[in-house]
This record gives structure tokens, C-alpha cells and sequence, in this order.
């Protein structure tokens, strides 16, 4: 019944900077456009391609960072936990802890987020179909916590490839009870794709978020870089955020029809 | 810049009447709806699972009947070709000769096809990726014909399923510079998923439709049928009829957004 | 209990010397192993993967010139058939017909193939599974013919790949009670990699013909050419014919412990 | 040159008495057989389907328990770890750290595993292409650490499936640098495919054991139990201990073969 809410922001934190300016840029936009925002952004890349390729800013300085942002915008953020040990002290200061698709079965993780009573975003394994992410969520509901949001990003697909199946949307609403975002951005990764890094193909992110606004979504997610060509990781999937407007605004426009007439299966 | 074209009617010719009466009840609902229509029969199932499963009306009688269609409702008639041979006399009454998926790399069926002069659907084989597709339209186009569709009908994807790959459909206007169209009810085949015929999830149909229209397509390709469940062919698939026209509203709705706001790859 | 049989030959038939000699070579090698050998070349490449391809010599030059070959070696010979009116004619000089992958469900043909009489090799289509085949050999079968062959060649994963699962090849014997070919050179075809041909993966032929003999086949197919750089059709994926006693010899010591310790599921 | 490694054991440490007769009687086999052999047992199942299900002994007593095997049969021994913290207490007891397939993109956990210096066994993630193990061995190497050994247990394939591509053991090979081992029991799981639990096809294992020896590799991987229908882990994949000897006996055979005939790709 509302419309969707966005979550985005640039893949990692860069900078106390980086992260407010590009946070004021997206919040003009979805106030503008009347669309709840989730900023998005990462203190660690733990599992890139290459040993040599940047981390990020890291644990404590990160938070810091995203809490900073929350305070100045009145914005809920996200950001993705990789270890147990992480979770508590992320979620002193983050609405939302996020579980990479790599690791969305390791128990322990799942175990350790939910009972931090945060709101807990997973995102569906590469290697998974839509309807084992009911095991997914039992591990979160089992440990106390139904505030779970639930993430497509791409299935694999043959090697280096993912392909987007718009029928896991409303499984995973069906199975799981729980809020579906589309992910666009890593849903057009090519994992392994430039050998040492991997690549992406940006310009069907909006492609994909449009068909999934479509068959009718609680959230988009969206990376997004005023440089992607430059950004530290995953530039070449993210939208530049000159276009984020742009692409926004038709969602917005297919997601009041995509609500007024919601799929059942 | 237009509405979508509907592609449809029943999988096989059932009847004269069933024709006509189906015809109809389509026509009924594309011209409330203010959508083109090209009514789609098969005189001939050339590829069922199985030996003793029903295979059509036959050629002389199908072609009659769906010159009676065309004469009776003044709308553009569609049915598939499987033999060289076939396409000269099916193209005297039939509008749109189509190519099956399986059949798409046959040199001598898209030679025959295109020389009659009549417009071509051509489905992507299940085999192929979008790209391919510029070398089946090059044997059209270098057989002296443009007037070109090309279907996206899913993509093997493991054993005994299809996904639709929403990229296809940019990829293909583009690299082909054909009119795109979106098989919605063969893109949810399950291919030899019941044993001695074909699976279906019929309820995806909708949701797939609604993805595709989302993206940007010039048609829409769904079979229909009265009572699916006792339809001699591909039932599990067909959307009913009686709840068509709630289907088609919606595609209607997001088309003209999507035609306002054009992909762009 | 007896050695595999190889299936081999160039892809095309190129003219009457070149399918002589290529013969005699191969036959040279298969005596000299002790495996018997089925002759194979093609008459027509009816789906090029482009317009502009060469076809091939033609359907009667073709047959003259396998019934050739067939009586100087007094060696069995195979082509393949892509329409049910050449069936006929083409049994009356060859010895197994072949169904190509992408026409494995086309009734007409297979009916067509069966009433010859001759024996059939059926090639898998990429987008079935294994157990898809049952319905495929119930349609030669069930026109009266049990002389047919079962052929792996890969199956779709991802795009312009195929994967060769080797539990296929018992599933198919199991559930087909057919021999089982394990076609080593198409299996390493990369379909539409070269954009305007397909491409191939020679050097993998050998790797996925040791694999399928330990596992336990009836039969290897392999194409085979002299210079297989410039044949006019599959060059990327044929073994050269001066590696090919290398590849054999490895096989039939590979076969010998296969066929005395038959694997069952 | 050598005759391939056996890693072998129960998917989970039971209980103590029960590793050391599962190893008394798998060392039994191997030393009849002339092979080496590689313990394996988990303390912890970290990413089970579901919060229910078994985790395991414990780490603690786990690494006890497998210190006390290797004392009993001076047999070398191998465990799974899934966090950096575990990876130094385990590899004071434990020769081969073994990185589960879900975790090989883990950065952290492949440092902390590499600085222990103790051999390094990396499945190849189901959702990576043979070719990007490059990068996950190169953050092994560029830690310090040479000794890795590198395994294939399938690839995603479609929804709840794995297929085993046969290319990937000389690719990796090639690639890597590495010894390349094939996992026969993971290979042939069925993700997710019982609902709450994974399922498996058993009896397929040995049949892609016997195809990757006929390619050629360092060494199989293989889960066993003397009654896996009622182990609490993997029993669906596992092989019955009565059928090891069989299988390997084979396998041995096979394997002498193609290590007189090395793959050259």
C-alpha cells in the first residue's frame, strides 16, 4: 500500500564526507519524490576478488561514520556484518544489519544479527532458489527476531554470469512473510567477469528495477556513485547518481500501479 | 510510441467455432482495452512429449479456419510453421508466419519463411543467448524480408526449467533492431516437468507479463483458453480467459509508462 | 562386455577423396585398437549458425559417396537427417540415421527416421534432461522401431556454454534401455561464442571422452579432420586426426576396466 | 606419478569411538589398496538448512578427538573451519585446514587460515567458474602459504541442483598451480532439495569419482559411514563404508591409467 522504500548509497564508506555529501544528495531525491531512503554503505569489503584490492575504512569508523549520517538526516541506515562478533556493536548504531548472499546459510551469523533485535536485511545465496530462503528466515524468526527483510540479487548462471528470475519476488513474499527487495545493482554483477575484479553491467540495473517494481516489491536496492569509474568497488555496476532521479522517478510511477493491483500466486 | 500488441488465442485450433467464439471473446476485451490483437492457433503440435498426445486439425483445415477467423473479426492471424514446405500455403492466409524455438537455427524453415513475404515471428531458441539472435534475423533479413518479430520464450536454465532473462529484451530490439515481444506462457513451461508431457505455472504468466511490459516491449505473446484444464495442449500454462482481461489492464497501464520512458542501453 | 564403438568422421563431407581417405585413416587406427568403427559425415549443416555458411555437398552427391565409403571399408556409415522426406532415401544407403539435438522432439521426423528401419542415434537436445529422453526414444519405439542410440552432447548452462553432466549417461541407459554415445566433440562446442559461428574447445574433447569411457558408454562420437583449422564446418571442436590413436588408445585401456566393473544406480 | 589420496571420513565427528573405528576401517581399505589417505571429519556443521539441525561436537573436542586419530594411525587429518579465530587452535592438531565451499571468497578467514601455515584444502565455491580460483589461491599464496590443495564439488545448475564439469579439474589445475582433489559426495548433493535439508543422489557419487580419475586428479574427496541413512549429517550423499572398497578398488585402477596419460589442455 505505501511505495517502495530505497536503499542505497556507494558501495563503501570513503570518507565522514563522502558519505554525508552523497547521503544529502540521495535524500533531496527521495524527498522529492516522496520515497522512504535506507542509506546503504559498507566499512569492509571482506570478500573481494583480489587480496591486493582495498578493504575499506573499517569496523569503528565506519559505524561512526553511518551514525553520523543517521543523526544529520533523520535516515535510517544499512550495513553488512561478516563475522558474529560483529553484530552487537554494529547494531548499537545501524537500523538495519545486512548478510552478504555468500553467507546467508552460516548459522552463526544469522544467530548472532537477529538477536541483536535489529532489523535484519539477508540476501539470498547466488546458489540458492527462492523458495530455501524459508530455512533462511526460520534461523532469524528461531532466534527471536521477525523484523527480516529478504534480498534478490541474482541467481547464477552458467560461469560469471547471474541471471534475475522475477518469479523468486513473489515466492519469497509468499514463503518467507517477509518484505522482498530488489536488489538492481548485483543483480547485473558479472561475478569474476574482469578476471581479478569483477564486473558488471550497469546500464541493466534500472532495466531490472523496473521489471521488479513491476511484479511489485517492498524496496529497491541501489548502489549508486556521483564516479563509479572511480569508486573503490563495485563501480561497475552502480547507477551514477545523476541518473538515480531519473531512474526513480519511472519507478515510482510503475510501483503505484505495481501496488494498486498486487500479484497473487 | 504505440500500445503493445496482444498476441493470442487458444495453443491448438480446436474447432471452427472454438476459434471463432475464442476470437471473439478476445477481440472483445483488446478493443475495450484499446490494444491491437493478432489471434494465435496451432494447426499442428509437431513437438509433443509424447507419441500419443494430440496433434492439431491438420494444415488445409487450420488454414481455413483461421482465414475465416481473419475475414470474421478484420484481425491479423498468427500460426507456426514446422516444415519448408508448410510455409507458402499457410502464408496465403496466415499474416504472421511463426518460428518454433527448437526450429529457429533451421536455415531452410527461415529461408522458405521469409520469402513468402509474410511477417515472421521468430522465438529465441531456449539454447541461445540474445545476441544470437542477430544471426537468425540476418537469415531472414538476407532472404529479402524485414518484417521481423523476435520472441523471448526463457532460457534452460538447470534441468526441466526456463528463466526469463529481462536483459533479453533491450538486448534484442537492439541487436537485431526487430520488434520485441515477450512470451508470457511459454516462459513458464516446465519442459518434461510432469513425465509424459509438459508442466506450467500458469500463475507466473501475469507476473512475467508485468516485468517484461515494465522494461519495454512492442507485444505480448499469451495463449488462452476458456478452461485451461481441459485444453488438449500446453493447459498448465494458459492463462484462462476470464481473467485475461484483469491481466491485460494492468500491462496496459504500465505499457504507457514504460513506452513514455524508453530503455535506453 | 565388448569395447566401445567409435563414431567418427569428419563434420561435412568435403568430396568423395576426403571422405575415402579420412576413412582409411580412421579405419587404420580402429583396427589397429581392435574397436569397431561407424563412419560419420554430414551431407547438409541445415542450422549454421549464419546465413552466409557453407551448406555442405547435398543430399544425393552425399549418399553416393557414403555408400562409397560404406563398401570400400565394409565400415557402417551414419549422417544425419533434419527433414522426414530425406529419412527414406537416406536409409537406403547409410546405416544409422541421426536426429539432431535441436530436432530431438520433432515427431514427424523421428516417425519419419523409425519406419526406415535403419538404426537411430538420437542426439540429446540441449534443453532436456536425461530423463526427457524416455518420451524421445517411446516416439522411435513406438513406430516400430528398436535399433536407437542415445547421444550426450552438453547441456545449455548459462549462455553460449554447455556442460556435460556426466550422470546423464547412465540415467539415459537406465531409463532408455538404449546405448548410450558420449559425443566428445560437440560437447565442447561454445554455441554462437564466435558471434557469427560457434565456437569450441577442441583440447576438452579428450578431457570429457576419458570421463564419459570411465563412467561406461556404448559408443564415443568424435569429429575428426586432417586439418581441422580449415575444415569448412566445427573446426574449433574437432580432434586433429593425427591425435586421434593418442586419444583412442587412452579410451579403450580407460573402457576395458569400465565394462568389467559396470556401474549401477 | 603417484596414485591419488583418499580424503576420507564421516561428515561429522560423532563421537570419539566412533572416529577412530571409521578410521581403523577406512585405513584398512587404503592400505590394501596402496593409496594414502587423508581423514576428514567436521566439529561443527556452521551452515546446516535448518536452526534445528545438528551442529556438531564442538571445536575443542573435535580437534581433541582428530589429534587422537592421527596419534592412533599416523594418518594425516582434515577439518573445516568457518571462522579466522578458529583457523590457529585447529591447526595445532589438524594438517589440512579444509575452507568450505560457501566461504572461499572470505578474505579474512583465507588469511588467517594461510598464516597457520598448515596445508590449505579451498573448495571452489558453486558459484564461481573454474578460472576464478586463481584469485582465491592468490590471497592464499600472497599470505605465505604454497601448500594448497584445491577442490571441485559441483556448480550451481538451475534451482536445488549441482553439476560437475569435468573441464574444471585441468582448468583449475592449470590455473592454480595447485593439486586439484574432486569432491564425489558434495558433488552430487541436491541444495536444499528435501525442504528442510538437502538431499543427495548417493548413488551417483562413485559414478563422477570414476570420471574425474579417468580426467585426473591428486585426489578424491569422499563422505562415508558404515549406515549413512542414519547419520546426522549428509546421509543422503554419503557413501556406505561396505561400498568404499569397491568403489576406490576401481578408482585405482582407472587412475594408474591416467597418470601414464596425463591431461595436457
Amino acid at each position: 500500500d505505501r511505495p517502495f522504500t530505497l536503499i542505497a548509497g556507494p558501495c563503501a564508506i570513503e570518507s565522514r564526507a563522502h558519505a554525508l555529501e552523497t547521503c544529502a544528495s540521495i535524500k533531496e531525491i527521495t524527498d522529492r519524490l516522496g520515497i522512504g531512503l535506507i542509506y546503504k554503505s559498507s566499512f569492509d569489503k571482506a570478500n573481494r576478488t583480489s587480496l591486493k584490492a582495498v578493504r575499506g575504512i573499517g569496523m569503528a569508523e565506519g559505524i561512526d561514520i553511518l551514525a553520523d549520517v543517521k543523526a544529520t538526516y533523520a535516515c535510517p541506515v544499512l550495513t553488512d556484518v561478516h563475522a558474529a562478533e560483529q553484530c552487537a556493536p554494529v547494531a548499537e548504531a545501524v537500523d538495519v544489519l545486512q548478510i552478504p548472499a555468500f553467507l546467508c546459510r552460516q548459522t552463526d551469523l544469522l544467530v548472532a544479527a537477529a538477536q541483536t533485535g535489529a532489523a535484519i536485511n539477508v540476501k539470498k545465496g547466488q546458489f540458492l532458489a527462492p523458495w530455501d530462503m524459508i530455512q533462511v528466515v526460520a534461523k532469524l524468526h528461531g532466534s527471536g527476531n521477525d523484523r527480516v527483510l529478504v534480498t534478490e540479487r541474482g541467481a547464477s548462471f552458467g560461469y560469471n554470469t547471474l541471471v534475475a528470475d522475477m518469479r523468486s519476488l513473489p515466492i519469497m513474499a509468499r514463503d518467507t512473510g517477509s518484505p522482498v527487495i530488489f536488489d538492481a545493482t548485483h543483480s547485473v554483477q558479472q561475478p569474476g567477469g574482469k578476471g581479478s575484479a569483477s564486473g558488471g553491467q550497469r546500464e541493466f540495473a534500472p532495466v531490472l528495477a523496473r521489471a521488479a517494481i513491476a511484479v511489485g516489491v517492498a524496496g529497491v536496492f541501489a548502489e549508486t556513485h556521483q564516479d563509479p569509474d572511480s569508486a573503490p568497488s563495485d563501480g561497475p555496476n552502480m547507477i551514477p547518481l545523476k541518473e538515480l532521479e531519473g531512474v526513480l522517478s519511472i519507478l515510482v510511477a510503475l510501483d503505484a500501479i505495481a501496488k494498486a493491483n498486487p500479484v497473487r500466486i
